[in-house]
C-alpha cells in the first residue's frame, strides 16, 4: 500500500508548472477557446484517494421528530407534494444530498392522508420510524408496512403513499438517489394522469409471492432491473439476522451483517442503491475500515457509538448518522445485554457496477481509531 | 404448429432411398472403415419429435413400503453402500433410470445407522417419506431432515447420512442425474479417505445463513454453481405455497407452482436438477400441456389423478410417478375439501442450459385428453 | 489425486452384498414392481472414472474420399436427404456417434447440386475439406464457404445447402449434436413448408456484420443462444492463430490454440458445441492431459502424430480422429520446418454448463504416455 | 407520452407552497439542524426531465491545433504530468468537464519524448489525432497507435506515454470519466514506484492476441471488468464499418454505427465509458433522437453538420463537438461523394447499468429540427 507520505504534489509525476506572466497569457488565450491546460488542474482532479465533501454528521431522532410533526399543520400534503424533512450534509448543500450522492428525509403523513401518484427516475425506499397504518401502492400493487419495515419504490414506478391509521401520524424515512440521478443527467418525473392508481385485489401480494424460500415458477420471467420483492418486514428480518448470528462469527468490520436481496438474482435490491441490516452482539466493538461508496445509517435498535473518520457518534434507535466515501468507520454496542442493530443503505451496486469499488482494514491500534471527542 | 399428417417419412425432406444389391455391398464397405450411409439411419436419428424410450409409470407407496422395509434385514448398510430400492422405468433398464436421464429410489436407514461418507460427480437430492430422526452431513455441514423436506447434495460434495431416532426407521427418496452424468461420460466416485467427515459445530446452518429474504453480506461471494442453502424444511415450503395461493391464480397447467431456489442467483439448486412444490385446490383440474424434460413426481399431500400420455393415473400421498419427455400431462385434485400438493425433480436445467426447452398446451378438448383406461 | 490403488470395488465405501438364495428372491419380487435393488449394480453405475464405450479411431481422408465420391451416383441427393458418409465409433454404433455424443460425417455434394430446406432442434457445423463452390441458407442467410472454412447451422434454424461450382464436387464435414440431443428426448425435426428458402439479398452478411472487433450497434439486441456470426473463413482463422502464436508460448497441452466465439458473448458459438483452432509448431510435441468431454479432431494444415489413451495415431491434412472423455491425448507435429493446425470441435459446454468439466495433465514421464504401437 | 403542456409546476402533484413568516421561521430552526423542507427544493430536484448544466459546443481542430502546439515549449512534460489542453464545457467548468461528467483534451508529445507512468481509478481512452510514432505501455503491455487509431487504458491500470518519432509532435485525444469518478467520490492516484515500467518483449500482444474473430483458449479466464483488447487500429475497424455498410441499411438517428467491444463478453470496452465509430454515406443526413447520456464526438473522416438542440455545428476531420444528456442530434454527411465518418466516446455504459438509459425520436418535421442559427 502507498505509504501517508508517498501524497507529495512536487515529486515527479505530479503536475509542478509555476504560473509565469507567458503561461497567464497563454491561460487567458485557452479560457477564450473553451479550453484550459490540463496541469493547472490535475492535481486537484487527478486526488491521490477520494477527496468528498460530504462530512461525518448524526442527527438525533429526537431532535428531528418535534420538526418533523411541526410540518403536518404548516403544509398541506397536497401542496408539499410530500411532507418531508430533509437532511442536509453541509458540505453537499447544493444537491440536496445526506451524504455522497444520497438523499434522505424523514416524511410525516397524519391519520387518514393520502398523497397523489407520482414516478421519478430516481429510485426511492422507505424504512418506517413510527406508526402503525402507512400503506404504500407501487406499480398497482399496494402494500402494508409497519415500525422499521423496509420496503422499496423502484425507479419510474408509480407510487403513492397513505396512513390509514384514524388516531396517529406516521413517519418514515425516505431514501433516495435524487441527487446520483440528477448529476448524471438522467431525472425524469411524472404525475399519474389519473392521479390516483387502482390497487390490485390482493395487498401485500410481493410479499405473499417473493417472502419464501421457494420462488413463483411458470410465469413470465421477472426481467426488471430490481427486485419484483418489494417490503422486508421487520419481524422476519430480524429474525434472519439473529438465525445467521447463530451460524457465524460475522464480520470483523460490520458485526452479523445481511443484505435486503433481490430474490430473482440474490443481488441489490435495486441497481442504484442496496439495503443492509446489521446486528452487534451486547458490548461488541468491532474494527474500523473504509470503502469507497456513501453509507446512511439508521438506529433500528438499542444504543450505541460509531467513530468515524477519529469523531465518535452515540446513537440511539431513531438516529441516522452518515459515512462518506473512503472515512474509516467502526461501531460499538454501548449495551452489554441487549443486541443493537443498524439499518443502513448504500450506492454500492453503483462502486460495483462501475469497477469503482475499493475497501481496506484500518491497519494501527488494533484496527481502533484514535478519536478527537472522547 | 406441424400437423400430425406432415409427419410422412415418403415426403421430400425425408430419407427415401431403397435397399439394392449395389447399395448393400457399399454398405458393406463402409461398415469396414467404421463408416456407415447416413440416409440409412437418417429418420431414425432426427425424428419428428422426440422418441422417448421411458413410459409413464406410477409406483405406490403402499407397494414399494413394504419392500424397501424388507430390505433392513436383508443387507447390512455397509455393505450395500446405501440401501436402496431403486424405481425402474421399464424402458431405461440398461441405464437404471426412473424416466430419461433420472434415476429415484427409496433408501432406509434403521434406528441409529450412519454411512460412511463418499462424493461423485453426480448430483442427488433427498426429499424425505417418513421417519424423524435423519440427518446429513454435507462438505461438512450437518443437516436434520423431516418428512417431506427437501434437500440436496450437490455434485462432488462430500456426504454422508444417517437416522439418529432410536426406534424407527427412516424412508426417504433419492434423486440423482446418474444416468445423464454417465451417458455424458462424465461421472466420478470417491470415498472419503477417513471414511467419516468431521461436521462443524453448527447444526442446520445453511438454514441459519441462507433461509431467510436476507443474504450474508461481506462474505467471501458463493460462486459454486449450487445453491448455498442446502435444505427447504417442509413447513416454511408448504406456508410459501399457499401464501402465494392467496396471491395468484397459478398456472393452467400446474395448478399453483414454485421452484425451490438458489439464493444467490434465483435459479435452480443445482445445474442439472430442480425442483418443484405445486398445490392443487380443493377439486382443482388443470389442462393438459408437455415440454421436453422428464419428471419424477412425488405425491406430498392429498390425493389426485393425472393423465400422461392419456393413460389415466390415481395418487396419494407418498405415491411415485414419472412423465417422460413431451408427453402430454395434467393433474386432478380428488377431493373436494383439501388441497393436494406434488413435489417433483426434474432435468429442466439441462433442457434450458442447452437451449432445447420447447413447452406446447394440449390444443383440443378445452385441453383435456381423452383417456384410455377410465 | 486419489491413487491407482484405491480403485478397490471390495473396500468399504462400495457396494458388497454377495447374492443368497434369498436375495435372489428379493431381486425378482422388486423386478416384478419395476423396481430393483441399487447395490446390485452401484459399482456400475456409479464408476470411480468415467468409462466411455467410445474408443479412440483414426478415419485416413485417403480411405474416406473414393467412399465418399462413390455415393454421389449412388444415391440422388434429394432421395437420400443429406448424401452423407457418417463416421462410426465401434463402441457407439447403436447412436450413430463419433464419440461421445458427437456425431460426424462428411457430406458431397455434386456440381449444381441444391438440397431442400429442413430445421432440427440438433445443433450443426460444417469443416469444408475440398471444392470451392459450396453454400448454405441459414435463417434466409447465405453463406459461401470455401476449403477450411468453419460455418455453423445453430439448433433450430432452416438450412439448405448447394454446390454452386461447374466441374467439381464440394466435400466438407458436419458436426451435430444429434446423439446428444436424442439421448436427452429433445429432437425435433421439420422440413421447410415451401422446400427451399428465399435469402436475403445479401450473401456473407453474418461476415459483414460481425466480422471484425466492432460490433454493429443499436440493433435489436441479439438474444438468441447461439453466434450471430456464422462463418470464420480459413484465411483469417489462420491469421489469428500465427497472430497468437507470436504473442504467446500458448498451451503445454494443445500448442497454441483458439476458439471460434460468439462475438457478443465471447462465449462458445452454440450452446451445446465449441470449436477449436490450433497450431502446432514445427517440431512440436505436447504434454498429455485429459478432461471429460470429448473431441473429434480433423488435420486442417500439414502432418503430425496423436497418443491417444497410450494409442499413436498418424495424421495428415484431412484425417480425422476422436479423443473420447477423460482419454489421455497429446499431439506432435511431425515436419520440422512447417507448422501444423488441428480443428476440433467438442461437447465442452455442455462440461461446462452442467458443472461437469474436469482437467488433470499426464503426471508421469514428463508428460508424455507410454505408447503400445511404435 | 407527456405531453410539454403537462410541464406545469403549478398542477396538483408538485411543491406548491408559498413562503409565510411561520415558514421562513421554520426553514431556519431547520437550518440549524443540517436539515430542510422538501417542497422547497423539489421541483428543481425532481425536475420533469433532464436539465443538464452542459451546452452543445463545437472545437474547431484549426482553432485548437495551434495552442496545443504552442505547449510543447511552454512546459516540460515531466513538470505538467501531461502536456494536455483539455476542452472545458462552460456549463461544467467546475468540474473540468467537456459535457456531462466527461473530460476530454488534446495532448501533445515531442519528438522523443517519455512520460513517466502512473494509474488512477478513472478510466482513459485515446483518439489519435496526427503524428506517427505514439506508444503506450499499460500495465507492461507496450502498443503502438497511429492517426485515427483507438486505444484504451482501463481504470487502475499502470500507464505511461511516448513518441518514438525523431521529428514530428504526436497530438492525441484523451477522453476520460475523471469528472464521474470524483461525483462518485472513488478517484484514486499513484506514481508508478520506480517511475516506468518494464514492458513484455512483446509489441501490440492485445492486439496479436485478440484482435481476430477467435478468442485464446485455455489459458486463464479474464475476468477483469474492461477489454483485454486494449487497442482498435483505424484501418480494421474502417474497414469493418464499410462491410457492415454493405449488409444493412443502419440507424435512422446514427448511420452505420459500430462500437468497440469487449472481445469476451461483446460490451463496451470500459465499465464507464463506450466508444463508438459511425459513418454517413455521401449526402446521408439522418433524422434527429435524444437519449440519457452524455457524448463527445470527433469528427474522423470528411465533413458534415450536426444539429443539436436546435443548433448547427458544421464539422470537419479533427473538430470535436459534444451533445448533451437528453438534448435532441442530428447528423449530415455535406459531401455528396465521399462518406463521413464520426468516432464517438460516451457515458452509456453507466446509464445501462445503473437502469437510466432512455431514448427517444424526434416526433416533428420528419424527424429533422428547426434550427437558430441557418
Amino acid at each position: 500500500m502507498t505509504s501517508e507520505n508517498s501524497y507529495d504534489d512536487e515529486r515527479i509525476g505530479r503536475a509542478r508548472v509555476n504560473d509565469s506572466p507567458e503561461l497567464l497569457a497563454y491561460y487567458e488565450e485557452l479560457a477564450k477557446h473553451e479550453a484550459g491546460a490540463l496541469w493547472t488542474v490535475a492535481n486537484e482532479i487527478e486526488p491521490w484517494y477520494p477527496q468528498p465533501k460530504s462530512v461525518p454528521v448524526l442527527w438525533r431522532y429526537a431532535d428531528l421528530r418535534p420538526l418533523v410533526r411541526k410540518a403536518l399543520p404548516l403544509v398541506k400534503a397536497d401542496d408539499a407534494g410530500r411532507r418531508v424533512v430533509m437532511l442536509v450534509n453541509p458540505g453537499r448543500r447544493e444537491l440536496s444530498a445526506a451524504v455522497g450522492l444520497l438523499y434522505t428525509g424523514l416524511q410525516i403523513m397524519g391519520p387518514g392522508e393520502a398523497m397523489t401518484a407520482h414516478r421519478h427516475q430516481a429510485s426511492a425506499l422507505r424504512f418506517v420510524h413510527e406508526g402503525a397504518g402507512a400503506w404504500t401502492v407501487v406499480d398497482g400493487q399496494k402494500l402494508k408496512v409497519g415500525p422499521r419495515d423496509f420496503a422499496i419504490t423502484p425507479n419510474n414506478t408509480w407510487h403513492e403513499h397513505g396512513n390509514e391509521a384514524e388516531d396517529h401520524p406516521v413517519i418514515w424515512q425516505d431514501g433516495l438517489d435524487i441527487p446520483l440521478v440528477n448529476t448524471l443527467d438522467a431525472n425524469f418525473y411524472e404525475v399519474h394522469p389519473e392521479l390516483y392508481q387502482r390497487p390490485g385485489p390482493v395487498t401485500n401480494s410481493s410479499l405473499l409471492s417473493y417472502g419464501g424460500n421457494l420462488l413463483p415458477y411458470g410465469a413470465e420471467k421477472w426481467t426488471r432491473p430490481y427486485s419484483p420483492l418489494l417490503g422486508w418486514p421487520w419481524e422476519p428480518s430480524y429474525h434472519a439476522l439473529c438465525q445467521l448470528a447463530r451460524a457465524t462469527e460475522g464480520s470483523p468490520y460490520d458485526g452479523v451483517i445481511m443484505e435486503y436481496t433481490n430474490p430473482v438474482t440474490g443481488g441489490p435490491v435495486m441497481p442504484t442503491m442496496a439495503a443492509h441490516l446489521q446486528l452487534l452482539r451486547p458490548g461488541q466493538a468491532t474494527r474500523a475500515h473504509r470503502h469507497t461508496g456513501s453509507v446512511v445509517y439508521t438506529a433500528a435498535k438499542g444504543r450505541g457509538v460509531s467513530v468515524i473518520a477519529g469523531q465518535r457518534f452515540e446513537w440511539q434507535q431513531g438516529d441516522i448518522f452518515v459515512v462518506p466515501s473512503w472515512a474509516w468507520h467502526e461501531h460499538a454496542n454501548l449495551d452489554q445485554g441487549e443486541d443493537a442493530c443498524l439499518f443502513s443503505f448504500n450506492d454500492f451496486p453503483v462502486m460495483h457496477s462501475l469497477g469503482l469499488y475499493r475497501e481496506e482494514p484500518y491497519p494501527d491500534h488494533d484496527g481502533h481509531q484514535p478519536t478527537t471527542n472522547p
